[in-house]
Protein backbone atom coordinates (compact mmCIF):
# COMPACT_ATOMS: atom_id res chain seq x y z
CA UNK A 1 0.00 0.00 0.00
CA UNK A 2 3.13 2.33 -0.55
CA UNK A 3 2.93 5.22 -3.02
CA UNK A 4 5.83 6.41 -5.13
CA UNK A 5 7.72 8.05 -5.21
CA UNK A 6 8.45 7.13 -1.84
CA UNK A 7 11.08 8.76 0.49
CA UNK A 8 12.21 7.22 3.74
CA UNK A 9 13.61 8.80 6.63
CA UNK A 10 15.36 6.32 8.85
CA UNK A 11 16.58 8.42 12.08
CA UNK A 12 18.11 7.17 15.54
CA UNK A 13 15.74 7.22 18.09
CA UNK A 14 18.21 7.08 20.84
CA UNK A 15 19.89 10.40 19.42
CA UNK A 16 16.75 12.03 19.62
CA UNK A 17 16.61 12.94 15.82
CA UNK A 18 12.44 12.48 15.13
CA UNK A 19 12.11 16.71 15.49
CA UNK A 20 15.15 16.30 12.59
CA UNK A 21 13.77 13.92 11.09
CA UNK A 22 9.87 15.17 10.96
CA UNK A 23 11.40 18.74 10.39
CA UNK A 24 12.91 17.41 6.89
CA UNK A 25 10.13 15.66 6.09
CA UNK A 26 7.48 18.42 6.30
CA UNK A 27 10.35 20.35 3.71
CA UNK A 28 10.39 17.95 1.66
CA UNK A 29 6.76 17.95 1.23
CA UNK A 30 5.89 21.43 1.44
CA UNK A 31 8.24 21.55 -1.87
CA UNK A 32 6.88 18.39 -3.32
CA UNK A 33 3.21 17.87 -2.69
CA UNK A 34 2.66 16.85 -6.07
CA UNK A 35 5.24 14.75 -6.98
CA UNK A 36 5.97 12.99 -3.57
CA UNK A 37 3.93 9.81 -3.31
CA UNK A 38 4.75 9.59 0.53
CA UNK A 39 7.38 10.22 2.92
CA UNK A 40 8.12 7.83 5.94
CA UNK A 41 9.84 8.24 8.87
CA UNK A 42 11.34 4.92 10.06
CA UNK A 43 12.87 4.72 13.75
CA UNK A 44 16.29 2.91 14.03
CA UNK A 45 19.45 2.85 16.24
CA UNK A 46 22.97 3.18 16.55
CA UNK A 47 23.53 6.65 14.99
CA UNK A 48 21.44 6.00 11.68
CA UNK A 49 20.38 8.93 9.30
CA UNK A 50 19.48 7.79 6.32
CA UNK A 51 17.25 9.22 3.29
CA UNK A 52 16.39 7.08 0.94
CA UNK A 53 13.68 7.80 -2.68
CA UNK A 54 12.56 4.70 -3.65
CA UNK A 55 15.12 2.37 -2.10
CA UNK A 56 18.53 4.49 -3.80
CA UNK A 57 20.18 5.65 -1.03
CA UNK A 58 20.50 9.67 -1.05
CA UNK A 59 22.14 10.66 2.11
CA UNK A 60 23.53 8.33 4.78
CA UNK A 61 25.28 10.60 7.69
CA UNK A 62 27.72 7.54 7.98
CA UNK A 63 29.26 7.96 4.75
CA UNK A 64 28.64 11.84 5.33
CA UNK A 65 29.47 12.53 8.13
CA UNK A 66 27.02 15.29 9.56
CA UNK A 67 23.77 16.21 8.09
CA UNK A 68 22.33 16.75 4.85
CA UNK A 69 21.73 20.34 3.63
CA UNK A 70 18.44 21.01 2.95
CA UNK A 71 18.56 22.72 -0.09
CA UNK A 72 20.82 19.66 -1.25
CA UNK A 73 18.70 17.17 -0.03
CA UNK A 74 15.78 18.85 -2.14
CA UNK A 75 17.92 19.22 -5.65
CA UNK A 76 18.75 15.61 -5.31
CA UNK A 77 15.11 14.70 -4.90
CA UNK A 78 14.30 17.58 -7.68
CA UNK A 79 16.67 16.16 -9.95
CA UNK A 80 14.95 12.42 -9.46
CA UNK A 81 11.58 13.23 -9.29
CA UNK A 82 10.67 16.60 -11.13
CA UNK A 83 14.13 17.33 -12.98
CA UNK A 84 12.01 20.34 -14.80
CA UNK A 85 11.22 22.29 -11.42
CA UNK A 86 13.36 25.08 -10.23
CA UNK A 87 13.82 25.21 -6.57
CA UNK A 88 14.04 29.58 -6.56
CA UNK A 89 16.22 31.14 -4.91
CA UNK A 90 17.91 28.37 -3.22
CA UNK A 91 19.62 27.20 -6.53
CA UNK A 92 21.58 30.81 -6.41
CA UNK A 93 24.97 30.12 -6.01
CA UNK A 94 24.01 25.85 -5.87
CA UNK A 95 27.51 24.02 -5.74
CA UNK B 1 10.77 -1.72 1.71
CA UNK B 2 8.34 -0.83 4.15
CA UNK B 3 8.74 -1.78 7.68
CA UNK B 4 5.85 -3.28 9.78
CA UNK B 5 3.94 -2.18 11.97
CA UNK B 6 3.27 0.58 8.82
CA UNK B 7 1.14 3.65 10.10
CA UNK B 8 -0.56 5.59 7.18
CA UNK B 9 -1.70 9.44 7.23
CA UNK B 10 -2.89 10.69 4.14
CA UNK B 11 -3.68 14.34 4.80
CA UNK B 12 -5.23 16.69 2.23
CA UNK B 13 -2.58 19.23 0.82
CA UNK B 14 -5.21 21.51 -0.69
CA UNK B 15 -6.81 21.87 3.53
CA UNK B 16 -3.06 22.64 4.43
CA UNK B 17 -3.06 20.02 6.82
CA UNK B 18 0.21 18.62 6.27
CA UNK B 19 1.72 20.22 9.57
CA UNK B 20 -1.44 18.43 12.04
CA UNK B 21 -0.31 15.04 10.13
CA UNK B 22 3.38 15.32 11.02
CA UNK B 23 2.57 16.90 14.69
CA UNK B 24 0.46 12.79 14.86
CA UNK B 25 3.17 10.88 13.62
CA UNK B 26 5.54 12.75 16.04
CA UNK B 27 3.51 12.05 18.81
CA UNK B 28 3.07 8.68 17.59
CA UNK B 29 6.61 7.43 17.26
CA UNK B 30 7.55 9.39 20.49
CA UNK B 31 4.83 6.89 22.13
CA UNK B 32 5.83 3.99 20.24
CA UNK B 33 8.77 4.46 18.98
CA UNK B 34 10.06 0.86 19.89
CA UNK B 35 6.74 -0.69 18.50
CA UNK B 36 6.20 0.99 15.42
CA UNK B 37 7.96 -0.07 12.00
CA UNK B 38 7.53 3.13 10.44
CA UNK B 39 4.85 6.29 9.80
CA UNK B 40 4.04 7.34 6.26
CA UNK B 41 2.52 10.84 5.10
CA UNK B 42 0.71 11.11 1.97
CA UNK B 43 -0.26 13.58 0.61
CA UNK B 44 -3.88 14.10 -0.67
CA UNK B 45 -6.84 15.92 -1.60
CA UNK B 46 -10.46 16.24 -1.10
CA UNK B 47 -10.68 17.34 2.26
CA UNK B 48 -8.89 13.38 3.11
CA UNK B 49 -7.62 12.92 6.39
CA UNK B 50 -6.94 9.29 7.00
CA UNK B 51 -5.24 6.76 9.48
CA UNK B 52 -4.24 3.14 8.26
CA UNK B 53 -2.48 0.90 10.29
CA UNK B 54 -1.02 -1.96 8.29
CA UNK B 55 -4.02 -1.11 5.45
CA UNK B 56 -6.58 -1.37 8.57
CA UNK B 57 -8.54 2.14 8.97
CA UNK B 58 -8.24 3.17 12.07
CA UNK B 59 -9.37 6.68 11.57
CA UNK B 60 -11.33 8.70 8.29
CA UNK B 61 -12.26 11.88 8.75
CA UNK B 62 -15.11 11.71 6.32
CA UNK B 63 -16.77 8.93 8.78
CA UNK B 64 -15.77 10.36 11.90
CA UNK B 65 -16.25 14.34 10.59
CA UNK B 66 -13.34 16.09 12.52
CA UNK B 67 -10.22 14.80 13.69
CA UNK B 68 -9.09 12.23 16.06
CA UNK B 69 -8.57 13.00 20.02
CA UNK B 70 -4.79 11.82 19.98
CA UNK B 71 -5.60 9.93 23.15
CA UNK B 72 -7.97 8.25 21.38
CA UNK B 73 -5.80 7.29 18.53
CA UNK B 74 -3.08 6.23 21.01
CA UNK B 75 -5.33 3.43 22.11
CA UNK B 76 -6.57 2.07 19.20
CA UNK B 77 -2.69 1.83 18.06
CA UNK B 78 -1.46 0.16 21.61
CA UNK B 79 -4.58 -2.19 21.21
CA UNK B 80 -3.01 -3.55 17.68
CA UNK B 81 0.36 -3.27 18.73
CA UNK B 82 1.58 -2.93 22.29
CA UNK B 83 -1.69 -4.43 24.03
CA UNK B 84 0.08 -4.33 27.10
CA UNK B 85 1.71 -1.31 27.34
CA UNK B 86 0.13 1.04 29.76
CA UNK B 87 -0.57 5.13 28.00
CA UNK B 88 -0.13 6.46 31.46
CA UNK B 89 -2.57 9.41 32.78
CA UNK B 90 -4.48 9.76 29.34
CA UNK B 91 -5.68 6.25 29.94
CA UNK B 92 -7.27 7.84 33.08
CA UNK B 93 -11.59 8.76 32.50
CA UNK B 94 -10.46 7.14 29.11
CA UNK B 95 -13.70 6.55 27.35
Amino acid sequence: MTTTPRLEIEYCTQCRWLLRSAWTAQELLTTFSDELGEVALVPGTGGVFTIRLDGELLYSRAESKGFPELADLKRLVRDRIAPHRSLGHSEKGAR
